[in-house]
């Protein structure tokens, strides 16, 4: 029940022990096509370019912003938490000139402050992350959408810890690349990122189009001179949708089961429909937080711009915070965490996410908080987390 | 039984349908301790810096070369196959001075070349590959060693398509660093890369020491310039080194299924014995070559150096190469490869590695061959494959 990962879906985990196929195999081209055309969908989006990066959501965030970012180039990196922090870090390495809005963590950046932003240094790209669990808070996309459309700059979002689980509509709001993770609300294993990319966006990859020196011929020769390339070959985009694509030309080999994973996790998704999934994350998140609230806890952050799947609440005074950690771990099985940098130490962070939104989970978790808590000397009242969430519940 | 990746070992795809643990779980922690035990025996090293990197094969390369070489490091790339122009384009793509040493596919690069190389070039490192699947040639690596020893340059190799079926040892024969897959010999699925530093080498990655913003803190602040940085994140193996070590700071979240693959992957190889597996890597791929050469084929590249796992066998002049693998998969169900660049559409690659190096596998594979050869007009001896690879066995 922490920030992620978290338990994943049985059927992924099942997925997972399918025998692997050889990567040209029809059966794994065909299920590379599926895979594409079911992101599609949990992205919201129409994007051509939509697949799997092999790797954790660090890994799908170099990819786009490396395939897309020249050195020297403009970006913009919105920081409210630790993963604006590393976007921007990650934007550096790729040798980009990076300039950044920031606000203080526990809150989200104004659009006016973003158009402002990109007025004064007229960026190509402007990066940020949706959810960012290190404050749990859930950055508004459409109205940044709108202003970078209107300004022709570049959007792009992490969506790792909000896909699934609060809504996202790459298409309606106008996020040219988003990139993402399973071991969230999508209930898998983190090791796959999907990513989506725009036809605007896929234009800027493919101008540094390159083809593997070992792999030409056919009219496949490579001109672009090495100063020129993609910093990556790993993450270099255009070469990874020419393997995805009817050209098929190889790159990396697949993680195959790392495939099925991301394959079943979107069908999971879509099967429930966005839509319920994300409504039912919204509620086992209100009703995460009331119960925290029942015991006496305070919530982090700004309530209005809460996500949906993972609560912080300040960690009460004098409480050893690890200590009560260990012991929800080890006598009652339940994991949950505490944040990074400015946040370690002060707050514990609960998610309700993917496999373990789930009312069950959501009352055991805060049984089991009561009973720590209150061996560790808190006086939290009896049954105020629980019954607190019930009522959310409506019962 | 094509090159890579094979059927994985089914205790490998158990592995992975195991419930998910949080990543700072004292099991969790304790199961990447162990697995990094493991790869010490697999990679015949005492390497403490060995470890998994989050990606396919090509992700254990990049982040091997790009956290090694500088923008402007002299770099020798020993080139006898695609794999050899893959390091190239990775090291080239890191900002390095990339000069090569070449020889004709289906060769390997004498030591001599490579020492009289270095006293020209003064390279920082020689990257190579062990065992290049594009060509089926096995590079003696002992020689170099003691030749960049001697020179106090340090060595790369990639050793995904070799380890655990052809002889390995790091320390022995001095190979600063290796990077793997799973999808070969250690019959795993795609997706996880075993890499070893050596000290000296880890010397050379620490010095671009840094700590990501979002985590710093408690003495852990980071003075590095942005543009002395090693150039990815996500490939940062200082990084992946501080998240895998006593301080345990977070990176990237490891992927915990492909984690567990690695893990299995190794126990079982441990557990026959790395000589035993690659003895029976050598018996197998042997009677496979014999069995090919029986139907009257004729085997590709310097026999003097091919790698027991896989073997080249000249496509027959007017046959239909693509239909020939299309029947084999389609009515036999056995997936063989053709290759790469010059070699493309000229040889078959049939591999006999991991879970398929098995007399079974090669018996049915030559039999099959037998018959859709027959099929497409191609005039085979009755029983000629079969036959040979019996004679092999010592029957």
């Amino acid at each position: 029940m922490g920030p992620g990962p978290i338990d994943a879906d049985p059927r992924v985990l099942a997925a997972m022990s399918r025998p692997l196929i050889g990567q040209f195999d029809p059966a794994m081209t065909g299920l590379m096509e599926r895979t594409m055309a079911l992101y599609r969908g949990v992205f919201r989006t129409a994007n051509e370019a939509t697949l799997v990066v092999d790797g954790t959501s660090r890994a799908g965030i170099e990819a786009c912003l490396v395939s897309l970012l020249r050195p020297g180039d403009p970006v913009l990196v919105l920081v409210m938490g630790r993963f604006g922090h590393l976007l921007k870090e990650i934007a550096e390495r790729c040798g980009a000139t990076v300039r950044t809005v920031e606000v203080p963590w526990g809150g989200v950046v104004p659009a006016e402050a973003v158009e402002e932003a990109i007025l004064r240094k007229r960026p190509v790209l402007v990066a940020t992350v949706q959810g960012d669990t290190s404050t749990t808070m859930n950055q508004p996309l459409a109205d940044l959408g709108e202003v970078c459309r209107r300004h022709d700059v570049l959007l792009y979002a992490d969506v790792t810890a909000s896909i699934g689980g609060n809504p996202l509509e790459l298409d309606a709001w106008g996020v040219d690349v988003a990139s993402a993770g399973l071991q969230k609300c999508l209930a898998g294993p983190p090791g796959s990122a999907p990513v989506s990319l725009s036809g605007r966006a896929v234009e800027r990859v493919r101008s540094r189009h390159s083809v593997e020196a070992g792999i030409q011929g056919a009219g496949l020769d490579d001109e672009l001179p090495p100063e020129e390339r993609i910093r990556s070959n790993y993450f270099d985009l255009g070469m990874v949708l020419d393997y995805w694509g009817p050209l098929r030309l190889n790159h990396h080999t697949e993680a195959t089961s790392m495939l099925y994973a991301a394959f079943e996790c979107a069908r999971i998704l879509l099967e429930e429909g966005v839509d319920a999934a994300v409504e039912r994350h919204r509620l086992h998140g209100a009703a995460m937080a009331a119960g925290l609230r029942g015991l006496g806890l305070s919530t982090y952050g700004d309530d209005a711009h809460r996500m949906h799947n993972v609560v912080g609440v300040h960690i009460p005074d004098g409480v050893d915070a690890d200590a009560v950690r260990a012991d929800l771990l080890a006598g009652h099985g339940i994991e949950i965490g505490t944040s990074f940098g400015p946040l370690h130490g002060r707050i514990w962070r609960i998610g309700t996410m993917g496999y373990n939104a789930r009312e069950d989970a959501v009352l055991r978790t805060l049984d089991s908080l009561e009973a720590v808590l209150s061996s560790h000397g808190v006086a939290v009242p009896t049954g105020g987390g629980t019954d607190a969430a019930v009522e959310t519940y409506g019962r």
